[in-house]
């Protein structure tokens, strides 16, 4: 590859390496890069190193957070009685833009997969159930609707019945706005048990 | 947004500017960041600064290198009467995996467009010009067979007319292995006009 400098050569092969960006995105990508002012790359790149070296867990939910404990834990104003347990911090974040959920979270950072050698001890069950031992009324489980999140539900209500703890499992059915000619069957059925009289 | 932190914001912003990558893509990028090895994030980093900061025009062509002259340019054993005129330094990179091409290039970086209000002056016109007052025996013209790209051929071969230098342009028909049927009308017509005997 004479024809690209040994640094766009560089660039573009880091960036290929991104998930999502295959070999011709991430040349386009580097050639936009290349036509930037110099500043704005370099906060690109100081925006990746801060992030990467800052970012840690938090101590009490394991979200990814630049502080001790995240501001969502660090709030009092929050009910800290009602944990609801996320694979992600993405799944936080899309349950907070919600704006009306007033309880904690836990990060579990994965689900329980067979499939890809993943087992309750590779994901923040345990600091889960450590959590669990204090002033705690209410786990809702809002794992994906995936057969991992299925697994990782279920294993976790099994875990959780024994606290007296109570613990519920975010309903699952037809999305709203959602046609029904185009749900799927299973979707179908779930939302067909789960439903409610009104 | 106190569900993120600060720098993992900052980062998700940073990504999202990037030309065709949305806020989703942004944010998935950004959490598969954080969840690499520091020192590969680094290594990101570091690749985008370096392109960034070390690349420049080519002396003779303007293709980006990172030396004064670039590895075509400064290879002796190409034809350097033969300049082969590229909208983009990517489109120089097409051509040269075809590894048929032995003579040179001129990046024009850009292509005329009075829509966008680029004009003449706005691309490496005057440039190639100046090249051509040396030895030179044929300018091959393949810009892109877009209107902006037909446009600057149009002009670049009146300014060439007067020269004497052989002027052509790289041929416009079906591409190899295409179906006639999902070929455009323009296209159609184009591959019939420079039908050739055989």
């Amino acid at each position: 590859m004479d024809y690209y400098s040994k640094q766009i050569h560089q660039l573009i092969e880091e960036l290929a390496r991104l998930p999502g960006i295959g070999a011709k995105s991430a040349q386009r990508l580097a050639f936009h890069i290349l036509a930037q002012p110099p500043e704005s790359v370099h906060q690109l790149a100081k925006a990746l190193v801060d992030a990467r070296d800052h970012v840690r867990y938090c101590r009490e939910c394991f979200t990814l957070t630049d502080q001790e404990v995240c501001p969502i834990c660090a709030n009092t104003a929050r009910d800290h009685k009602t944990i609801m347990v996320v694979e992600t911090t993405r799944d936080l974040a899309a349950y907070e833009k919600t704006g009306k959920y007033e309880g904690v979270y836990h990060v579990l950072h994965g689900a329980i997969s067979p499939m890809l050698g993943i087992g309750p001890d590779d994901i923040k069950l345990k600091e889960l159930m450590i959590r669990l031992q204090g002033d705690v009324e209410e786990v809702i489980i809002a794992t994906n609707s995936s057969l991992e999140g299925e697994t990782t539900a279920m294993y976790l209500s099994r875990l959780i019945k024994p606290t007296q703890i109570r613990c519920s499992r975010i309903a699952s059915g037809v999305p709203v706005g959602g046609d029904l000619e185009y749900t799927d069957e299973v979707t179908l059925l779930r939302a067909l048990e789960g439903r409610v009289e009104i």
